[in-house]
């Protein structure tokens, strides 16, 4: 009864299980196979290139997510904390291979369901499926998004679009990990204009870099350089 | 029998209804009421901003699709032909609202269901139900692939990713319609470096463009600039 409880409880917190009746949940835990994996800090959770086979629960910990461009020059990386559900949007379409590294920030625990068995889930209770719809829609909007939210182009709203467009929602320490003189020349402008725009956004407190990263410290406030932006 | 059998031929050709049963789809016609609306060539079909209540299905003629940026001053538009289906990721998430203008092309037919029957739809069907979920995921991929994509951030490449994050795959005509001088600000380039991309691009027949607007002749080799370039 005890397990019961804190499985309820459990399901409960994710985003994916949220308007799910008790009775419901109870129903889920009864009828379906959760399996439930352990890492420790430090330990690989996915490797890039991996298919997609589960959808993955994070349900304990923190997972440092770790995408690197072709070039191998630029590195994005991002930290999801629990509970959160790891890249739900590489269950379905073409590619269906995780695009990142996952690693085990701190002791993690993840919970996953096989596909075959989500899409039944997703069957029988409509407010799952609406909520994984709901999840997976609302990063497919994120591009089309920032673009309307574009006004100037200038370094920094060039800066944030980019990296919203590869971060989740609700990831923190974001790092882009990279020589200050690939990531100036990948923007394609001057070294003086891009230390410009680096420091007026420390200065903010948006950011934080070293001359060979740039720490996001806030992601909330770097949209908003997209958004509230008042020029013409 | 006769307009039973040319339905059937229609939803069959949609890609939401691909591997479904003749027999089901039968059971979908008889049980679901679908809309059908005929718009004339130049006709407005979904105003920016409007509520997305209904899945819009293209069955006959060509729907232009165009998005402006928050300042006004930059334009990009693609043209989308049946059968297809019309801002599929605009249904759920958080912003269910339509993200551009859409407007009949020549005449122009279009079949839509309600939110609530076609969540029905899903959860009776799971072969639409998972074509669903691989046309939205695939769209949410796509900003993660292009990264993935990038290797040298030179003026093409930049172009090519920025172009593919806002358009369909299916898309025809897409053009981005900006002043010359607006657009080689945004890119954040001298105006010398950005026509010689974009001439560069033009000789490959890749593109068009004007004083006015670029025009991209081939979505898909648009798309080969970022996944065959071999540098480093």
């Amino acid at each position: 009864m005890d397990s019961m409880d804190s499985m309820y409880d459990v399901l409960l917190q994710l985003p994916l299980f949220q308007g799910v009746s008790r009775a419901k949940i109870s129903e889920l835990i009864e009828k379906t196979k959760f399996h439930f994996l352990k890492y420790k800090s430090g330990e690989q959770i996915v490797s890039k290139g991996e298919e997609c086979t589960h959808l993955k629960f994070l349900i304990s910990g923190c997972v440092r997510s770790e995408m690197v461009n072709k070039s191998g020059k630029i590195r994005v990386s991002e930290v999801l904390c629990a509970p959160n559900v790891l890249s739900p949007n590489h269950l379905f379409g073409r590619n269906t291979n995780y695009p990142s590294d996952l690693y085990a920030v701190e002791e993690t625990g993840i919970m996953q369901i096989d596909k075959q068995t989500f899409i039944r889930i997703m069957q029988d209770e409509s407010i799952i499926l609406i909520n994984l719809l709901n999840i997976i829609s609302r990063r497919s909007q994120k591009s089309v998004e920032t673009f309307l939210a574009l006004s100037s182009g200038n370094v920094k709203e060039r800066l944030a679009f980019w990296v919203l467009c590869f971060t989740q929602r609700k990831s923190i320490d974001v790092r882009v990990i990279c020589k200050q003189k690939d990531l100036y020349t990948f923007f394609g402008v001057q070294r003086s204009v891009f230390m410009n725009a680096l420091n007026e956004l420390k200065e903010d407190g948006i950011i934080d870099y070293s001359t060979r990263e740039i720490t996001i410290l806030d992601r909330e406030k770097l949209k908003a350089i997209l958004t509230t932006d008042d020029d013409d």
